[in-house]
């Protein structure tokens, strides 16, 4: 068996950690995410000291002092540079020059113009934009291009020509089954702003809670909330933060579906007659209203009203998601209604119903958005619509004449890595369509579904892999390298804390609370072997609902570790060098590592009653570095292990796979890979570098964990 | 030489760690903070489970339930044990009986009755009280007895009854050097809460700040604060705050002195007609108000008038420290007017200022309270002195008649290990004072000055030593077991992080954000080696001000780690038995510990600007760990090293003593110990036990490193 050519090689690693190879770019000096449009290293670097002065020019107002103020804040907090407290109005003295154009509107539109120009040389950085809100953005830019070295902090001289491939660039937060404090809704805010998100799609309503202040209809939020909502005063402040970092809000309320927590002030708004109360587990449910009282358009009209006083935004979000339509069967009235309006399908019922919403809507001056189902043969040409089905049905929608945004592969609840979320592509199956009707995709919404998060845990289930998201939306599309965008998102990490981000606190916190000290490196080590079941495969564990705690181990870590990636790229040196005396002692460094992790874990896990449940992982990971480590050893020895040894090893990764406690281990497929390939290679001494090539990969296909928690 | 019999063994090792050496307790197995008044173990426990039920006897109101509600919520998140949203109505059934005496006052009073008993049995917990913070204080009890084993979450069964040994337990914030946010102020009123201090003194105006809304004289807080003051809605929303947590607010506008922050609005209240801008350096300047203007008086008996409403304690602090005089000596009107008095002083005038405050203030029904300089002839006897000066002037001031509480063995900014802080007593120099003056020391505060602590770094100056302090003012005087103290220490050191408490967590970001990484672990191993020096010892490294950026790694770190303790005691141990190959052996490898993470830290420190500095300190760490493996060897060996090496590794010692970065070796005089025994124990070969003993006592005197950020 010879060495593999290079590309092979790198082919089959790279099939491994699912990256697609691209090559070596200027930007991979660079620290920014999103990646800029365009950007021209310079030469020469900026350095950073205490006679930086900044100077603005042309327009400038309250919120572009602000935003200044923060940035400086930020800029002495990570460099420790003490800058002075006043800005200088001499453009020529100044290392920062800011020129904005105009005003713009106070509140950030659809389809403003977001973008830059930021020009670093080794005397001054000019920063150029025609509204406030390329101003922030040219602002996050310059923090992300400080760089270190020797002689301390600079800029790297560089020519930046930016602006946004997609204008709807979203993050959708679910308050509605977990209810999330302000605080965390504007820390979420502030985060958005660095990584170049502009609208924040706040989720109001759902079965499990009514969260916002109704001041015509107070049962709405005094019974269907536990006490847990949004107060008008509140969201006006939210508004306003969101306005001020260049975010538009889209609220939903989520009808004729997903109502329950409606109905328990309001029961007269439902199709059936029953005792409403807050729904506590999580699913689709029954309760709808009735599309058929007139008393229900006048409640709604009035409600939407209301809530446009609060939302300026042109958009609203009305769902239209997951009607079960049993309770329309179930009502001889509602059943008449369509007899004489020769209305044939539940789906039909709902058009119905979205006409009429959408009729109030236009009269409210306010376009409607709502999840695929509401895409009708009568659906308003304004109306956006969502797509959970994914990209086929994005590019249907945008056929059919339609505006439209991709958020399905995007879900984080569903816990992927930040790989698979950053290379699906709104675009991805709109290649059938005419220029004009791809242009009706507008972009895309990183959706968190409120299941299985709390307010300690959503900051670190959404970022930084919604960074990833963001640049998707943002940046060119060619921009594909998996391993560069790991690399700057490790960055942006560290960096999403400068505007008060707790994901990395919360986590930290509550590994802390597990073993009741400060020495969680143990924890830590094997909370990066591991990764949280999909939120959506937890309750299948347990049945959870809206009461369970959400404290364990599984809850506590982040949503994705480095050990994918890296087992991955060092089984793959092994395949595809098996001569490599490297690659098999990196290998049994690794496995031997894991052994003593498992050892010293032992006890730790023992000591909280809410950690026990892992001992069982700990110990599977103790038996796959045994069962590794034999691979690695018939591997380099070029020797055929006895024949019941493939079945006993992959029995233990069957084993291993399968779901016991909340955390699973994401390179499973790796370490099965590698015993399977242990097994076949002599077999293969002889063959070609691409025949051993086509067997590992047809290895990879056949020892793949397809688990819908796996990708 | 012979082994030491144990008990110097255990003194010296004890004197070396700064502990008294105390007989264990049964309050060892538990794990209460502050220890209470009486526990005596009972036999059993209180599983926790889902079937917890809590029920309410007596008397209940709003602030209770709450109280009750953040209980559950902690419970919940640190056992992960899924509670019911209601209370039981019945007492028999519940697992958790709270019973309530009565209502008492609105707001907590100066002597209101504090104690309260908890009662925990197999089956049942009963917590009684007569007034509402009694139940407040037993519910943190309860939650401190949660303990856990291999059957899951548990309270030992025992009988407490508990109540303070001093009625005034307080934390100092200076709020006006450096502002610090309502959230900042309410989270450490939740920390104090948990660990049973009742007293915020919060320091309100300074040179360097006036924080607070004055809307009778707004030009205070418009020109004094850079826009950074509490508006009076925030200040009544914390005083309620505190009030709901059992906390007195004692407000102090420090006057005459230390008021430059005034002048810039008003001027008309200063002695000398300059310019006035707010102070930006640290020390003692000379600003002070003019006495002899009745304007003086006139102004602030309104300011002090409008400040009664909002702050509702019997107790106001007016300060009166540091007033150099100079502006006073300088105003030939000033000496005419004490000339015309016969005012032989600058203390006999500011007598006559605090005589005509004390008046004003007695007509506002308030109790004066001030810094040790208020303490002259004729103050009246409702006031009370809090002393900085010490013990002495403290039992002084009690013996003159006048109500006294402690601060300067506790201050915070002076960074004293917790042990330091504890085993002060604020009846240290009480010997001598007949039970009724003794009795009117009220007990103590510790304070958190603002130099050099910033809203990031704040919780991790006071915590979690304040609850040190804490158990000293609370718990019975012979509560005094420093290990032991430690061990809760730890404990309550995470559970702090449950109300929200944010010190691990900004030490936690702060060392990310250096490192520009999640991966923090050998920067905190270093931490754990160092400590940082006493905030006044800062400006001798360079001189700070308010703008100085405090974001290096001195300032990321906690107060206090573990190695000044454990260095000492592993250095004790083979001292007093040199021939122990155990004892050598770990101190061996605790050496080369040093040696293999400074090697590590290189590179580490050398990414970052602002870590470089501490690059001499590492390499300080790992001469220093050579030379303690040389001395371990010789001693083991019981070979004399030849002459020189004493002078060039005691010089290497030296060298590491002295300031050039933020931080120091703690455990420093531990290893010149170990170095001068090493010299001197072939000549102490037939030496008796307690010769070398006595040997051993000497060379820990004569080692020590007397700077005064050690202890």
């Amino acid at each position: 068996m010879r060495l593999l050519n290079a590309i092979s090689a790198l082919l089959l690693v790279s099939a491994m950690c699912a990256a697609q190879p691209t090559p070596v770019d200027p930007i991979d000096r660079f620290r920014v995410m999103p990646v800029p449009a365009s950007l021209k290293p310079g030469s020469g670097q900026m350095r950073l000291g205490p006679d930086f002065r900044l100077a603005f020019v042309g327009y400038t107002d309250a919120r572009l002092s602000a935003s200044v103020g923060r940035m400086v804040k930020r800029l002495t907090h990570r460099t420790g540079i003490e800058l002075p407290l006043q800005y200088s109005t001499d453009p020529a003295a100044a290392m920062l020059v800011i020129e904005c154009k105009s005003a713009g509107k106070p509140i950030p539109q659809f389809g403003d113009d977001e973008s830059y120009t930021l020009e670093v040389t080794a005397k001054q950085a000019k920063l150029k934009a025609n509204l406030p809100v390329g101003v922030l953005y040219g602002l996050e830019t310059f923090l992300q291009l400080i760089d270190s070295d020797a002689q301390g902090y600079y800029l790297p001289a560089v020519t930046i020509d930016d602006k946004p491939r997609f204008p709807w660039r979203g993050l959708h937060i679910d308050a509605g089954r977990h209810f999330q404090p302000v605080e965390v809704i504007k820390r979420n805010l502030d985060a958005m702003a660095m990584v170049k998100l502009n609208v924040f799609h706040w989720h109001l309503t759902e079965d499990q809670g009514f969260r916002i202040e109704s001041k015509k209809f107070p049962k709405l939020h005094e019974m269907g909330s536990d006490g847990l909502y949004y107060t008008q005063d509140q969201v006006r402040d939210v508004v306003q933060y969101a306005a001020d970092r260049g975010i538009r809000v889209v609220p939903e309320f989520d009808m004729p579906a997903h109502t329950t927590a409606w109905f328990v002030g309001m029961p007269e708004l439902a199709s059936a007659q029953r005792t409403y109360s807050i729904e506590r587990k999580f699913g689709v449910f029954d309760p709808v209203m009735d599309p058929t009282r007139e008393e229900t358009y006048k409640i709604l009209r009035e409600f939407l009203k209301e809530m446009t006083t609060l939302f300026p935004d042109a958009y609203l979000h009305i769902g239209g998601d997951e009607n079960t339509g049993k309770d329309w069967k179930a009502n001889a009235r509602i059943q008449e209604f369509m007899d004489k309006r020769g209305i044939k399908t539940n789906a039909g019922l709902q058009t119905y119903f979205n006409q009429r919403i959408s009729e109030i809507l236009t009269k409210l001056d306010r376009k409607m958005v709502g999840w695929d189902e509401i895409l009708t043969p009568d659906l308003p040409a304004s109306a956006v619509v969502q797509s959970w089905r994914g990209e086929k049905a994005l590019a249907e929608t945008a056929r059919l004449g339609h505006n439209a945004i991709l958020s399905s592969p995007y879900y984080l609840d569903q816990l992927q890595g930040a790989a698979k979320l950053y290379l699906a592509d709104p675009l991805a199956a709109a290649g059938e369509l005419k220029p004009e009707e791809a242009a009706r995709i507008l972009g895309g919404e990183t959706c968190m579904w409120g299941e299985a998060i709390s307010p300690e845990t959503i900051e670190h289930r959404i970022w930084p892999r919604a960074a990833a998201v963001a640049e998707r939306f943002w940046s060119p599309r060619n921009v594909r390298d998996v391993d560069d965008m790991y690399r700057r998102l490790a960055i942006i990490d560290i960096q999403l804390e400068e505007v008060g981000l707790q994901h990395n606190s919360n986590s930290g916190r509550m590994l802390r609370r597990l073993v009741e000290s400060d020495d969680t490196e143990l924890l830590k080590k094997f909370a990066n072997l591991v990764n949280l079941y999909s939120l959506g495969a937890r309750d299948t564990l347990k049945q959870d609902d809206q009461q369970t705690p959400l404290t364990r181990f599984g809850d506590s870590i982040p949503a994705e570790g480095t050990s994918r990636r890296e087992v991955a790229v060092k089984v793959g040196r092994l395949l595809t060098d098996p001569d490599s005396r490297e690659a098999a002692d990196e290998l049994r460094r690794m496995f031997k590592g894991w052994q003593k992790l498992s050892a010293e874990l032992r006890p730790v896990l023992d000591s909280s009653p809410q950690l026990r449940e892992n001992q069982v992982r700990a110990d599977e990971l103790s038996e796959l570095a045994a069962a590794g480590t034999d691979a690695v050893n018939y591997m380099s020895a070029g020797q055929a292990p006895p024949p019941p040894w493939l079945g006993t090893r992959i029995a233990i990764t069957d084993r291993a796979a399968r779901g016991k406690t909340l955390v699973y281990f994401p390179w499973l497929h790796s370490v099965r890979v590698l015993i399977a390939a242990a097994n076949d290679a002599p077999k293969y001494k002889d063959a070609t570098d691409s025949e051993w090539a086509m067997h590992l990969a047809l290895l990879c296909e056949q020892y793949e964990i397809h688990e819908r928690w796996h990708w």
